[in-house]
């Protein structure tokens, strides 16, 4: 039987988050990036989402390798979880292998080899030999990965823009995808983020010239801008103007101090001598001579920014002198935090520019019509993004003469197989989203995250009493207490008629020489429910605990 | 002592949403609108949150009466509400009266006066004569008001827009706006919504030719165009874009059937014979006859069309020869669902239109500063709008040439005093926001509140026991039930160590001849909460329960 290559994500198809691709040959498996997402309004209380790596534990000793294309959250982020789980080397950029160390070390795992690349450079992992290609993106050291198989070559460019002129290294090199188009690419796994957008993506340079200006039109008033800690780029040229403009730094926020320390560590950041100051010092220093970058352009609720807007932050408080600058946009779901930090700020005086002073990470639909046109792939592979993404960059394929037989907008868990002339999706692998909480991986489940809805939306009314184990009588209890439900100061009248209802419900559960137990909890639950849906029409949960003791 | 005028926004200041005005002058009260505000995900299980109107309640002999600009929710949502602690009579056009008559009934409210008033009407209520002045919204029927008072006259715009050429009716009466102006007006309540936005808001009617072009461009397939319910003039570009090219209209969702009868009864909407057909008679057309006009444009989980994209809804499967049109923006907030439906329907084959098939229903910079140009107002007052959007708007009042100490952001419940040539913010009046959840107006307060969010991050254990009277022995439990915490069945061993734990806390709180019954629910609670926090990391609310009993 011929050996077939076999495609399948097994995480963030259809979603902006957990990218994670398996490719499979014979007895050899890749995994490209391992990422996380963060929680949505309705999975309560959970920390991280992460993708269920069961197909990957099963088959562990096949994995000869990870390999990352960049450092950002949804593609290293479920980093740790796997390495619990499996053990494989890992490769990335310096840049990247950074993060992921920190990462490793932040959850006290030891032991994990981990492998700097450097664009050009080719590592052979089983039959896969994968070559790094140097690509742009919103976060220093992203790369494409060109994987060579035995049955053709496959491109899988991670997030990716087209930026002729970056702020620091080599443009993306778009000669190497030319070169390995004309030789002749099997299959293009490309950036979908943004195949909604018209045009082309503007280079990260020119939101320097922005920020300069800003620094020129202002120059009496305290600036903060508050952007990406991981888009060194963008910090690089926020000091770069406050050099220009003579101001000092302060840098706030967790991740930017550290982000900026490892950046500036691996050279990817020029920091000149004495700019940074602690904002301790800023007394010593007038509005006009001080720049604050921070963290919190998101609007999270825990950053530095935020804290600021609050009146919380420990060292900085905003004036009406303040120009706060937005150096982001909101990502999809952020939108009313960063709008209240907005308000917070502009009702206490400050002036806020939050337009025009960010360019996108991702390839727009232009810049998505060049890579196909150099690459020429054979089969097309939408990753990264929404399905309405997904959809939009398959309908670019097909505008530039992609028969629609071989674009694949895939499932998460879809087994694709391919030879050097088809492509079949025709499998499924176990999938699924895996919920941290806590150490508690994988242990909230439907039924708890089913409860917390319940909780946060109705509240609780606990029920206990206790009955004598041979009269049946009530030893003691009912006790009623409930929380998030209604305030019982203030319903006390409403508690008596419980507690008569609850001594009802067991009157007509316990007959001579009999208790039904599980008929008390019915019936108390059926009972209350009915009493309290009548009178403030409220559904709590009800939850009877019923024991038993020896009376007198 | 001179007479003032009392202005006191209520609600409404600073968000988008219960806008509520009062203006007060010697004994008389009237109330420009009276609206609620949808939760946000914080409020844990919320209806929907009203302003606070114990001013108005402690006041009640005195208001004289209420207009309505216009029959959005934010507008007229609390009028229910209102109409149960006090009575006064209702002012405003038949639209929005019809919607207020329609939610009263729904209120089983009796007993309350409606009055109709078509614009260039004036109504006396006390020393204030309320003249109602032709805009133009988002929906039929809205109107400016000048308030004539014994020291000036107030102009508060609602929300309008600006649009020459209206679907339906006369346009903006502008010329009013100019002939007040000239006469002298004493301040200027207007709209901020869309201060921020540069430029003009287009015309209603350019919606309509957009919709046209996507029924020539799209002849095969079944049209569905989701959109505000409340959006008459919308609804009826599309009946007629359907009349033209010959398609039959199906209308699904409450709201939405509920509005086009309401219009067509009262004349603002024209509805063709025998255009309208049930879904159940879908089957006798084609694809290409049909065009369904459905709610949901906001991504909101129960309406039509997102029964319609989960595959839940009774009458109407997406197919992929459907395309789908959101004539409509996202409210803020709203991002994320509306992005989770496109994607669905994406996911099932259909195609998505969701750019420009909309027009705000708000004037932008340029129409405000046409406004202000007219009306020339001695004191500015932006309302409607977060902080941000109304501090963009005195940025254009400044910009007018209104100085700066006569432009005034005023917060919810600020109490300003108007003479003919002064104004000055000088005194608070109760206010707050009241959570409405089921039958109960403001009873969930802040506890409650706290309690429903910890509840929903960490979920709840409960501990009960009995302990025996005289012996202080436990005689009955420790039962131990958790929800939204862990699933129980997983765990047997971390149970058995909270109840060893809870012994241990019972032990330490029970002496001879005595119990601490505080000491016991401070020591459970805190052992448990080490020992959890300690083992899985989490933070449960922890709720002892401690009962009596005689024992044997």
């Amino acid at each position: 039987m011929q050996k077939k290559l076999r495609i399948i994500p097994l995480g963030g198809v259809g979603e902006i988050g957990k990218n994670m691709t398996v490719l499979e040959y014979g007895e050899d498996i890749l995994i490209v990036d391992c990422g996380l997402i963060f929680p949505d309004e309705g999975m309560l209380g959970i920390d991280v989402v992460i993708p269920d790596m069961t197909y990957l534990e099963q088959n562990a000793e096949r994995i000869r390798g990870m390999c990352i294309t960049h450092g950002h959250e949804d593609h290293i982020g479920a980093i740790p979880y796997a390495m619990e789980k499996f053990r494989c080397p890992i490769y990335g950029t310096r840049f990247t292998n950074a993060l992921i160390r920190h990462k490793l070390d932040e959850h006290h795992i030891t032991g994990v080899t981990v492998t700097d690349v450097a664009p050009k450079e080719t590592v052979t992992l089983g039959c896969f030999s994968v070559e790094f290609i140097k690509t742009g993106h919103s976060i220093a050291g992203a790369v494409a990965l060109a994987i060579r198989t035995p049955i053709g070559t496959v491109i899988h460019t991670g997030d990716f823009k087209i930026d002729y002129t970056p702020v620091f290294g080599d443009a993306i090199n778009l000669s190497r995808f030319a070169e390995l188009g004309r030789k002749g690419v099997l299959a293009l796994l490309s950036d979908s983020t943004n195949a909604e957008r018209p045009g082309f993506t503007m280079s990260e340079k020119s939101v320097g010239k922005t920020i300069d200006s800003i620094f020129a039109e202002h120059p009496k008033n305290r600036l903060l801008i508050a952007t990406f800690a991981s888009n060194v780029d963008r910090v690089q040229q926020i000091i770069n103007s406050a050099q220009r403009f003579g101001r000092k730094v302060i840098v706030e926020g967790r991740s930017m101090v550290n982000i900026i320390s490892i950046a500036s560590e691996l050279g990817y950041l020029d920091v000149p001598e004495g700019i940074l100051i602690d904002a301790s010092q800023a007394d010593r220093y007038e509005d006009d001579e001080i720049c604050i970058i921070s963290t919190g352009s998101q609007g999270e609720s825990m950053a530095a920014l935020s804290r600021m807007s609050a009146g919380t932050h420990k060292k900085i408080r905003i004036a009406d002198n303040d120009v706060i600058v937005f150096s982001s946009h909101p990502v999809p779901g952020n939108e009313k935090a960063v709008s209240r930090v907005i308000n917070e700020l502009t009702s206490q005086g400050a002036e806020v520019i939050f337009q025009d002073v960010h360019v996108s990470g991702h390839a727009c639909r232009e810049d998505l019509k060049l890579i196909y046109s150099l690459v020429q792939p054979r089969f097309a592979i939408p990753v990264h993004g929404e399905y309405r993404h997904l959809a939009a960059n398959a309908g670019i394929a097909e505008e530039l003469g992609i028969p629609k037989d071989r674009i694949f907008i895939l499932h998460t868990g879809d087994v694709m197989n391919l030879t050097e002339d088809s492509a079949v999706v025709d499998g499924k692998v176990q999938t699924g989203t895996v919920l941290v909480d806590g150490l508690g991986v994988g242990d909230v489940g439907n039924v708890v995250m089913k409860d917390r809805q319940r909780l946060a939306e109705d509240g609780i009314m606990v029920v206990a009493l206790t009955l004598d184990k041979k009269t049946h009588e009530i030893l003691a209890g009912p006790e009623v207490v409930s929380r998030g439900f209604v305030y019982v100061k203030e319903s006390e009248e409403l508690m008596d008629e419980v507690r008569f209802t609850v001594r009802e419900a067991v009157k007509d559960s316990v007959g001579e020489g009999f208790v039904d137990w599980n008929r008390i909890k019915t019936v108390t639950k059926d009972m209350l429910g009915d009493l309290l849906w009548k009178k403030i029409k409220r559904r709590p949960m009800i939850l009877p605990l019923i024991m038993e003791a020896q009376g007198k």
